[in-house]
């Protein structure tokens, strides 16, 4: 293994500064109560480097609940289970609205336009959930996550994904109209293992280690064994670019230039393809429900090391 | 230079033989006399290499429609006279809806998704046109062109801006919704220079070389001068790949993964970055309003290649 | 009381003539296997007038299921029970979209357009519900029905009660959404009332009996009680009137010119005021979901007798 | 002639005390000086009764821009050119939309919902137009105003007029894309007939009058003669009762019963069938863009006289 790279850990000091210092730091989510006491002044970010190195700052070792984050690995196991046969199901566009909007579903005739948005995610979590129970089919989630980072203790949290379950009556509302369509068959199994995949708990630092098989072309980081094949493995970042910030989607990839996937716990996964897995996170939220510092966290990154994919 | 790619020329040899010999060639847009009775039996293409080299294959030397294509030398021009001022009026994000609709425009105030949709462009167009004139601004815009292609004959087809311009009712709704907000000063005028910019006529070849400024992180292709600044071109790049095939850009993204740019011609340019510029030319157009055989080709190319952005 | 109008009763002969011997008779709903197997040939007619009397034609006699024109019943309940209160929780404007469309709902923050739409009837549902329980509210909705009728063997048609529940899955997404956004408090309940609602079963003369305290300014049929104020009354027929036939709402008032309401069993209850109340079924449906021949006979028997709103 | 019926007199003194010393009189329209400059006290009222008595209050001699209310008159003539066969042109149902959207148009292929939007009403002009000039057609607008009111001296207001046309962005932008589709055929000329007749300037004295044959069944006030058939005056009515006001028929329908239209100048003419041609004038709107004062006026007026279509 090459030595550190002393200019990366300069970058993420110079962006944790720049983060700490902000005044504006965006609204945290507030529709549970687990969310809504996180302290936004937060701020972490771990980058795991091709090379096997691991470079952290701030608070890159607190967990935090990774909510729609988890629609990457859900998609990776649900790609695993049924194939391109997915697509039959959920798009591959930006959806052009807001992430858990119900409109687009009644013009496309209960067909998500992407596994990113909620609609699309919970179709997918059906596909996962295949003839298993929703217990099961969190567990193998989690259990792949486990692997990918190589770190055992990654847990649901059980208050969040309660909360998830109590109050989430618009993605009830999803679930029915989709299995109005015949889009989704269990809309109860479906929901539970959504919302317990959303109560996933984990740090910057585990997420960065989760995302290393998507820098790596689809192979495992240990032993480096594939995972997923690399056109699959293109296309999840394909649509990380073009789906991954909901409504933000665009304006993400203008500015940072890096496949991402956003949660609403304030939890961004990036991934630059044979170059890092980056994991930031800051609980405040942007107009477009994507965390604020965390993406300009990453766009100061991006400019910093030239980490775009549109960089020759 | 290097000698040839060999292995290149293989590929466009297998990609324009599984064109010629495609049955399903889609739909020739009709709406004008000057498109609708163009061959669909043409394909062309050409590939413009990092190392200088022009690789060619079919109808590579047949003039066609650029149309929308055209909209990536506009909003270049566009961004090198108002800068970021430019995302005051245009937005940045895939539209989610047909490349002539005006529903988004109503519910966004005004304000167009982004640049490649045709509400986004006639607003680009406005800023090109400036204080200038309509026939001023089309000849900056030929010059560009021209330029940065080392193509000197390359004009317009004074028959197809005829045509759009007496046909062109729906652009013409556009354009006027948005000057009720302030989006577009100078209906006429801005209609105008859009028009005529769809009539450029150009080769595969041609356009090919036109879009080496592209690969080239923004430099000039004779003498390396910078004629966009780098992060100006990632952001353009940024722009195809999210939003150049109007509705069926999330797919295009995912089936190719590199940026481009459709026209109702059928023509795309699409831009590997420090690799390739690429024309592909079939007028046929599937459901979303792209290139059939131009997206099938260039996923033939992507994957042969290896091409993709998302390629580590 | 006079003599029975002979004019009336050869005009609903003709009309039941013409109904008979039409050949396209609409398509019957199929949504579930209770209203699939209805027989298209079925057309019945009832007219309880002003002065006591009942004029019938064809199958009045036969009972079917009233589904939607329940709703009349239903919101003559809420409003009894919370006044104008209820207009905090649903609008009172046509809706401009499909009967079961879930996008008004978005764009207005889960208040339903009208009591008529499926979400509007919901929410009235959840109204008439309260504390109680959906069998008792259904029973006193079934009361209520019976009273104003004098009609004491109207029932719940169990089959079409358990198909609705059964594959309710939009109704259920309504729902949801609506408690996402506290229209609705009792998603289930609420449901379970609503469904019950649709399955009541009477014959044409049943529902026209029914619907007299309409015509009588919300006096009772027998004795001539107040069972609704005059206001409130006419702001029902105004209701129906405007939104009574869903997206079809226009042109029933435009060529029949009759407040009514229409269910996709076939029914449809009109009201004249002081003059009528009829009810017309026949299964099989027009475009927008109303009882094609149910609708032109009302159409010919408003031009025979001029019982427009609209004459003077 | 029967003597004034004094009860009347009486409760039009009650209605303008009130409108006289109401405190929110909503927002006078501002998008062209001609309107802005309009005093928001400013309030008339005017009843012609089927007896041929006149009844006013306030400043029901003062001429305003009559803008909308001119609709009722440009599509009794549209309907006079050509019979039903508008309706091909021109839809029946409410909108569900504000007055000036023009995403209705996208959904359904350039028809406009109802000859009451902007859209219909410039669909409706272009039918007027014919193969006359706009001149030629607004002086028979304005001839046949004159000729049912009896009021010679009704002109057009040049000012509104040409700011009007200056400023109307929006209506160009939906006759475009009216034309996109066929609905409408000449563009400017259609444009300037509309608005022409929005400019035209009448008392609430002058609008009583010239609604008067819509109260008769469509019999000239003058002789009895019929000017429009009686089926094709109800069904005008009916408009107006569904469509009358925009976003807000059905409120209007269901608070005052009584079919209307009303302008952005702060006029609503309002029909009672076989009753009264009423005039209203307040100039502040409210949120829906009818006229505040006007709307509370005939709601008062009709609970006072139990004028609703709906009652008995």
């Amino acid at each position: 293994m090459p030595p550190p790279d002393p200019d990366l850990a300069e970058i993420l000091d110079t962006v944790v500064a720049a983060a700490r210092s902000a005044t504006d730091r965006g609204i945290v989510a507030s529709y549970i109560p687990a969310l809504a006491r996180v302290d936004p002044q937060c701020f972490g970010i771990a980058v795991a480097t091709a090379d096997g190195r691991m470079y952290v700052g701030g608070d890159a070792d607190t967990a935090f609940s990774i909510q729609s984050v988890s629609k990457v690995f859900a998609l990776t196991l649900a790609l695993d289970r049924v194939g391109a046969a997915l697509w039959r199901r959920v798009g591959v566009e930006p959806s052009g609205t807001a992430f858990n909007s119900i409109v687009q579903l009644e013009a496309e005739c209960g067909i998500p336009r992407n596994p990113f948005i909620n609609a699309g995610a919970i179709a997918v979590a059906d596909v996962v959930l295949g003839d298993t129970t929703p217990p099961q089919a969190l567990a193998g989630l989690l259990d792949f996550i486990r692997d990918v980072s190589g770190e055992a203790g990654i847990a649901i949290d059980a208050e969040v994904a309660a909360s998830e379950a109590a109050t989430g009556f618009r993605n009830a509302a999803l679930a029915n109209y989709m299995r109005a369509f015949g889009t989704v068959g269990d809309v109860d199994g479906a929901l539970a293992l959504y919302f317990g995949g959303c109560a996933i708990a984990m740090s910057c630092r585990q997420l960065a280690l989760a995302g290393r098989y998507l820098m790596l072309d689809g192979l495992h980081p240990e032993g480096h064994r594939p995972v997923v094949p690399p056109q699959r493995t293109r296309r999840i970042l394909s649509l990380m670019l073009t789906c991954g910030h909901y409504d933000g989607s665009g304006e993400f990839a203008f500015r940072v230039g890096i496949p991402g996937k956003s949660g609403v716990g304030g939890g961004i996964l990036a991934v630059v393809p044979g170059r890092a897995s980056i994991a930031v996170w800051s609980p405040g939220l942007n107009a477009r429900g994507n965390s604020k510092l965390g993406s300009e966290a990453l766009e100061q990154l991006a400019a910093a090391t030239n980490w775009s994919v549109f960089t020759p």
